[in-house]
C-alpha cells in the first residue's frame, strides 16, 4: 500500500451529495466548505525541534473532515486516493 | 461528535441582532467585529517543541467570541457548526 | 466579565481631546500616533516553547497606550471594549 | 556516484504512461498530479536545532511520488537525475 | 513617567542640523539615514523561548542612534517622545 | 585567502559545455538546471539555537553542484569567485 | 566610538576602482557585486534562544567584504560609517 512519509495521511475521498428538496443550488455563505475521506494510510508522524515524533491523531478506518483544496491527488493500482498533512484535517467523525 | 484534531475548537453560532431603534444600520467604525458562539467540542491541544500539548483554555459550554472570518463551516447530522483555531477565539464570557 | 484568552487583554477606550487654540488639525508628522485605554481584563499570557506561559506585564487598572489600529471593538453588557495583544501595548502611564 | 546535502535525495524519474482508450486527455482534475522516482541517493538529513540529524525515512531503492514541480534536474555521466528535498515526497509505494 | 513594554525603549528625539555652506540640501545618497535619540525609559527586555528576559543592551541617558522610520510618537504631559523596539536601535554614541 | 563567515562556502566556477551535435540548444525543460564549481574555503558553519555550529557537510577541493541563481560573485586577487551559502549546494559529485 | 547593538558591526568603507584599459564600464554579469570594507568597531553578538550570546567572527580592523545594499549610513564626528548585521558580511580577507 501507500506509505506516507511525515505528517502526510493517504485519504479515500467520500463523495457527499448536496440535497435540496428543489434541486436548486442556494449558496448561503462565502465560508470554505470542507470534505469527508476515509483514511487508509498514515505516516509516522512531524518530527519536532527536540528529535521525538509526534503520533499522529487519525488512524486507519477514521472518517475525516479537510480543507477543501488541501492535499494532492494520487492515482495507485486503479484506485483514487489524496496525500493530506494530518494539519489539513479538522475533525475526525 | 466531531472530535476535532489538535487547537481546533468546534461551535455552534449564537446570531447576534443588532437592534437600532429606527431600525438603520450604522456602521460606526471600519474595525473588524467578531461573533459569538458556545463551544461544543474541543481538541486535545496544539503540541510544542518540547513534545507536550498545550492545555485548551476553553472548554465544552463555554461562550465565546471569535474573530468574525475565521474558521470552516461544517454541517454534520443536519446542523451547522465552525470549526475554529483555539488562537482565533478572543474572549470567554 | 469578558475573560481574555492567551496574551489578549480588554481595554475601555480613553478619547483624548486634540486641542488646538485655532481648532485646526495640523497634521505635523506622518507617523503613526496611539491611543490610551483602561485595562479591565488580562489574559493568562502567551505559551512559551518550554510549556511555560508568561506573566503578563499589564493588570487591571493600567492606564496604556497601544498602536492605533490594533484590536477587535467588542459590545459586552452595552459597553464597548477592545481586546488586544499583549504585544499591541506600547507602554503603561 | 551524486552525494546529496542534508535532507536532499537523488532520484531517476520513472515515466508514467497515461493511458485513455481513446487516446484523448481528459482532465477531470484541477488538482496537482505528483510523479513517481525511484531513489538512488539519499542526503545525511537535515539537522534540528538540538543538533541531531533527521534519519531519512526513504532509502535507496526506494519507489516514491513526489510533488510534480519539486526538484532541480542534474545531468551526471550522461543520465538525467532529480534532486529533491525530503520533504518535496508524498509517499513510498 | 512612561513605562514601556518588552523590548521597547522610550527616546527624546534629537535635532541634527544639516549644515551646508551655501543652505543647499544635496542628497549624497541613497540609502537610508539615521536619527539620533536620548533613552528616557527602558523595557524589562524581550522574552526568550526558554522564559529568560533579555537585559537591554542601552540605559537611561544613553545617546542612541536608530532606523529613521521606526517607532511610534507620543505626546505625554505636554513633551513628544517616541517609542522603539531596541532591535531598530543601530548604536550608542 | 577569502575566509567566508558562517555557513558560507567560496567556489570556483567550473564551465560546463554544453554540447549537441548539431550546435543547436534545445531547450528540454522549463526546470531549473545547477552548475558546478570546486569548493576552495569552507566558514566554520551556522549556529544552531542551542548554541553549536554545524560542522559543513562540504570540504575544500569538493567538486560541487548548486542552485543556478545563488551566491555573490566577489573578484579576490585577480580571480573570480563565488559565496554561497551551504544550504544552496545540492550535491558532491 | 559608535558601539553597535547585538549582531551589528561599524564599517568604514573601502572604494575600490573599477580599472579598464579603455574606461569603458562593461557590464559582464547580473549578479550583485559586494563591497569591501574595515571594522572599526564589533557589537556583543546576537543572543540565541537559550540566552547565550553568539561570539561575532569578525574583530576590529578585519578588512570584509559585504553585500552591497546592506546596512545604514552613519556620521559621526565628520566621517561617514557604514552599520551592517554580521550576517552581512560574506568573507574576511
Amino acid at each position: 500500500m501507500l506509505k506516507p512519509l511525515g505528517d502526510r495521511v493517504v485519504i479515500e475521498l467520500i463523495e457527499v451529495e448536496e440535497k435540496t428538496a428543489s434541486g436548486l443550488v442556494l449558496p448561503d455563505s462565502a465560508k470554505e466548505k470542507p470534505q469527508e475521506g476515509k483514511v487508509v494510510a498514515v505516516g509516522s508522524g512531524r518530527v519536532l525541534d527536540n528529535g521525538t515524533r509526534v503520533e499522529p491523531e487519525v488512524k486507519v478506518g477514521d472518517t475525516i473532515i479537510f480543507s477543501k483544496y488541501a492535499g494532492t491527488e494520487v492515482k495507485y493500482e486503479g484506485k483514487e486516493y489524496l496525500i493530506l498533512r494530518e494539519s489539513d484535517i479538522l475533525a475526525v467523525l
